[in-house]
């Protein structure tokens, strides 16, 4: 396997930045495999993602980010993080009952096209573990109720540490987060949502949809925050529904929607593509 | 052209209405041309469009609603509508400065694909009357503020009475209507939202898409009711966006949404094919 | 669970037909549950299909068949097929190495969504023995060469007979069937293509469509006739795509496609809903 | 109205060429706007959109193409081209019968949404001359047949070549252009086909699609080359039908997809973001 670095860069828009950056990595003999770039005019803010080979790059890859940082990071105010594609992201799973995106990401995952460690399906029920016997993943069960949710959360808390989770997908999980798990996991946690944010936020987003008889359904994989629905929108996709549609066929519909979307969103992260900037996100190429 | 019948029910759903109504159609000696229907089992109600062809129909035109009444429509407790296609609809357009809707739905009808008269075109700005005039439409101005409103509508109902118009299109006319209008144009009144309802109703739904993130836009076709943005969904369409697109590229792409779907919805209720209850539209074949 | 009647009909287009049969119905005691019928002026044709509870129908179930054909279809020369809800289509899955598909129409089914018994899954392959045992269905390894296609397909068919197997999903099977296939299941194998048909028959459409530069890819879900990739479509979506995808990510994308295609083509199928006409396929409401 | 250079280009790919070409603009005070990159790791090629700010670019305007030949064209083999937005575009519209793609591309214009000149509109019939009286742009009559066809293209040529014209748009334009054009405009003609390309190349689209039964139709915006719809595809997109859709309404719904598409591709070529590399459309953001 290559590898390669991966930066991902946003700071105040400035001239130059392109030329900087990019002649960083040339003068250092790397080669820029991909780079995407974005200037949001109404924020002044200047925003990039550069991929590059390290086959023979001159500086050890234990010292690229101090010399970035000093060289370029600290004069231009930048905002930036660095990847390397030698270390595959760890995923945690988060289910309750629904088994649809689970599968999705399972059947991915198992045909090599999603390129993750996944060490963990934590749920609140039990219904879906025997999809993660089939798939021979170690399936924890924390049920949750008001009363144990604190100390529940902390025991997954302790487990995701413990096996150096990165990030947190929340597969159709029917329990809402306490903050706690945003500020560990800051734009690492994320959600489906059954329906085209903002449009049917909360509960029973496909009982809504029916009652106010619209005409298209959809999905919303977004990064969670401390406001219910209210993260940064990763991708979103939808489906033409008719007056035929009744809530049960909504949600059948709604399933293919939904597993795509969070697949999409998932995929998106684990390659970093994703930058979130002021409740937003950026996707790059 | 020849004289078709076009019958839209809504009864409880009851055993035998689709035998008993196709019955009366066929013992009549008419043809039918197109059949359509739909229950919902959670309202328990029946829905359905037939249209015929009245050729030999052995009923004269003037009385089948009589007749129809007594002998179908009462015993199985039908709301019921009946039109021919023998007589054009009359169509009021309303508009303010956006010039996209009107085009598109003059450019149809010059292209003689939307089967209606249109004896005006109303507006609160002259902007578009160079438009009105490149089509030989009569344009009237009627300039609306908070003081003026009550007495420049009434103006306009006489207006439209005085020329018989059947309905309202708002292509993009940017004026909330006074109650009165849908009392008198009750599912009459066709509007074209700027976003997919439910999400960013209200004022400058771009702006709000924007500001949310989304990566979806979209356009909704509805009938006016007298709360805002609330009335029953015609049709809706969508378009991707990405963080590329600025509020004014949202605008710009939205257009050719809008326009689309407005033209849609206005066919549907052209043709008949549009059923409304409790604030849902069915949409027949 | 309740046991329904559902008829599908085609037939010359002729006045009264739909009176006739939903009288047939009603008379009977039976409940029509759901309704449609499409006329084909050009073809001069009829086609319908009906869904009735039979609690409380007057003709017993085994005579139905007898019924309707002396009272209805001979007299309308129709061409026409019953099936009844109370039994479950038995369904053959056929696979080879890619697993998308598989995965898709496992999950569905072990989540209760695809009402059906899948006794076995035949492959030419063994990579996906696995996926097979995961899912508890017998699976069965028919290597094909020119020399024992002939032989090899001998067996399915004797197993396929033993098993009462009614229809057969191709979920990416690369192999050309031979045309015994479509004598013995006419209108009863579905095949995924990987692309939207007629664009790029054949094999390898992705490199194809990678070559030929095109925006969108998609792909079609089609009953299987003797012409490869000719025959009826029953359903099609696509995906858009830009200048960046290379044959590797467009193949990525597509099978996001695919599975979903197929999965719906094949719930169309099971629910009763397709009907063929000339390579046509009518997909009822 | 500001004055930006835009320059595009592709070359053989190789380190440092995004360090070089940004280096070249920032040392001589330009201020780059957008930047879009792509590397076809397959061909081996980069290409490259880049817009920047003339406003304190130290190289006079009417040198910068030298300069940049030198510095960097030459030394890294790239074909590349410069424009400036302060001048704008001269487009020939070609049509024949059909209207909505005309109304659409000059209520856009009309409306200030496309930045061109537009100072003839040429067609082989009279049927769309009042349109272009209403929109009071020239209208040219060239009436085509076999024997005069090689003339009156003559006059054709001679017309566009007084009127400066920089690019043409065939709007449903039902006469197949003799190689000429494309010599004359060699990525500089657009045409928008009514199918999605390379399904149903060719005469009457619609109704080869209504004979073979598809679920999509769609449309292709692409420019002309020697070889009929095989031209490089700039953007295409489609709409869902159903067995209910005759060849006159696949008609009527197709163009509602044709002339959005086709104001799309011309959009794009008029932002000069399109740029053509062995018949396939790179379209930079």
């Amino acid at each position: 396997m290559k590898n390669y670095a991966i930066i991902r860069i946003h700071c105040p828009d400035q001239s130059g930045i392109v030329a900087k950056v990019t002649d960083f990595i040339h003068r250092n003999n790397g080669n820029v495999l991909d780079l995407d770039q974005h200037t949001d005019r109404g924020e002044g803010r200047f925003f990039m993602r550069v991929e590059w080979d390290l086959a023979n790059f001159t500086i050890p890859q234990e010292q690229i980010e101090t010399v970035f940082q000093i060289e370029l990071a600290t004069p231009m105010q930048m905002e930036w993080s660095l990847d390397f594609t030698d270390r595959k992201s760890r995923m945690a799973i988060f289910v309750s009952r629904a088994s649809h995106c689970l599968f999705d990401l399972l059947a991915r995952h198992s045909a090599g096209e999603l390129d993750v460690d996944i060490p963990m399906i934590i749920s609140n029920h039990k219904d879906l573990e025997h999809i993660a016997e089939k798939f021979e993943i170690p399936f924890y069960h924390f049920p949750i109720t008001k009363e144990t949710k604190a100390e529940q959360e902390a025991k997954e808390f302790k487990l995701m540490e413990e096996q150096n989770i990165d990030f947190i997908v929340l597969a159709r999980y029917m329990q809402i987060l306490s903050p706690e798990f945003t500020v560990r996991y800051p734009n690492r946690v994320i959600n489906i949502h059954h329906s085209f944010l903002p449009a049917f936020a909360g509960a029973k987003p496909y009982h809504a949809a029916h009652s106010r008889g619209v005409k298209i359904i959809g999905a919303t994989g977004h990064y969670v925050t401390s406001e219910l629905d209210e993260g940064p929108i990763i991708t979103q996709d939808v489906n033409s529904i008719s007056h035929h549609d009744s809530v049960e066929s909504l949600v059948q519909k709604g399933k293919d929607v939904e597993k795509i979307v969070l697949s999409r969103a998932v995929k998106a992260h684990v390659d970093r593509k994703t930058l979130v900037y002021k409740n937003k996100t950026i996707i790059f190429n």
